[in-house]
């Protein structure tokens, strides 16, 4: 058997680094999946996972994440969780419960405290001088004030072929209170099957559970398409569907990964996302849209990295 | 074109006759499936929705409701709201926004609150007097806190072709805080798109929202399954397989209905639905499990209707 794994967004590639670590020594693939996103809710310079994440309206950093074991189809979800270092942690213990294994609010927070889960306060000097700023920019130029929802998600296979996928959020920057987007949710911000693969997404959650990304493009692997092939048609469809229908459609992109180790990607925007195999160090690639309802990926380039690490740890 | 509307329980019976009336009457989808539920929120006898629904381990009546709309794809939902008479019209009206249209806990309710829903202490004492007794229950048996977790989901077609969704329920009687089932969760609860048909779950939340069922149900009938060969085909197999791959499968039951009109039921259990169409009045009807991966459907009976009126006002 072959390892691999999957993971939205650059912010991934240092905790990709740890779960490659963890798959190329036999580990488990829940245990790899957790400390890749473990590593992203860490980091206080991504805003928006964990440490460091964008604040709701009010100022209070509300947190959403899932964790699914592709064996057993166990699921664990939390949504508008505060005050929780490792929001997966919790989740990934949630997905030993047969009953309660889904909490938000208050009820998730409480979860999380009687279990003994790391408890800090999430909102960073940092975070907090970017919401001050928020709230005045928008009151002052009466702009939209949502931006900002970039959901570190990933997949991961193992030497023995058992797959898991996680999710970790604290979601839209300026969202209303409790608002929850599609990371938490079955089908929509993640999906597993070690028979099958695995997919999970990031972008306007709102959007996204509109089309149960996540389950439509396992389900076409399930048929026979290649990751790639799956992305393409359950996604692109979609965003045409939903212009048509809704009226607009909100950013998304998908990662894929088949328990054969092959991947794909599809994205209506600039994406970048790491991937690892036993034959492939960590890498971060860069997909765009492209003609025909396709996805064009690219190696990431030096410039861009640079831009990007100084842009995350610019003056506020 | 012809109008119809499936739901699941008994309980749905007096709201499908409000519901038939405006969709003979030329009225919309949207506000057949919200007049629906919104009957069975306010019965107080129906221990496990809206007014008289079952509260969670700590005695607290926390709601999850949900609103989607076959034309648009947009959907609203509540999950762990409290206070609210017609968690369905929250969800509904949350439909309507593209940002921050999933709120849970404590923003769920400040959103009903700002927006004038009707608030109301939702612990009857009926449904106070059930939770003393279970909690002594299980404190002097040790028994499984958990039963009764019976959601109203419904689909709805119109004389001009438009579908819609929704669902409401207390959840699981002696759940934790903050526990989520399935009924707000697009594509496991509920599912709907008017260019094919919609599909609506009830039963454990925790194993339903694995299988994604109603998405799943909903794109077979986009392969061009009927609603009842739909119902079969996803739910049947999905229960085996859960059977074998996480040990166990909780009780669940399915509702579907296509854009013609014709309709489905899968179920693990003895299940009532109730129907109706243009052709046939609202009519309540019993399902059952059968051989190969099958649905047996009977008319409901006098003495179960009798029976069925006779528990739900027993004194506790």
């Amino acid at each position: 058997m072959t390892w691999a794994t999957i993971a939205t967004w650059r912010m991934a590639y240092e905790g990709m680094q740890k779960a490659s670590e963890i798959l190329a020594a036999d580990g488990s693939a829940g245990d790899a999946v957790e400390k890749l996103i473990n590593e992203v809710e860490a980091y206080p310079y991504y805003k928006s996972v964990g440490y460091g994440g964008l604040p709701n309206e009010e100022g209070v950093v509300e947190m959403d994440a899932a964790f699914m074991d592709g064996d057993t189809l166990a699921q664990g979800s939390v949504a508008g969780i505060q005050n929780v270092m490792h929001a997966v942690s919790v989740a990934r213990s949630l997905s030993s419960e047969h009953y309660n294994s889904f909490r938000v609010g208050a009820g998730a927070t409480k979860y999380a405290s009687l279990h003994g889960f790391e408890m800090t306060n999430m909102l960073t000097d940092r975070a907090k001088a970017r919401w001050q700023k928020r709230l005045r920019e928008t009151q002052e130029n009466n702009l939209n004030p949502y931006n900002g929802h970039d959901t570190v998600g990933a997949i991961t296979l193992s030497n023995k072929g058992s797959m898991a996928a996680a999710t970790s959020t604290s979601g839209l920057f300026m969202k209303k209170s409790g608002r929850v987007g599609d990371s938490p949710l079955s089908g929509s911000g993640f999906y597993v099957d070690s028979e099958i693969g695995g997919a999970a997404a990031t972008g306007l959650g709102e959007d996204i559970m509109k089309g149960c990304m996540s389950y439509e493009i396992v389900r076409r692997m399930a048929d026979g398409q290649s990751p790639q092939a799956a992305c393409d048609e359950a996604v692109y469809p979609f965003i045409e569907k939903l212009k048509k229908r809704y009226g607009k459609a909100g950013e998304f992109s998908l990662v894929a990964l088949n328990n054969q180790g092959e991947w794909g990607i599809a994205t209506n925007v600039e994406f970048t996302f790491c991937v690892a195999t036993d034959q492939q160090a960590p890498k971060i690639m860069i997909a765009y849209p492209d003609a025909n309802q396709t996805t064009r990926i690219e190696p990431i380039t030096k410039e861009w990295l640079d831009a990007y690490e100084k842009r995350i740890k610019e003056p506020i």
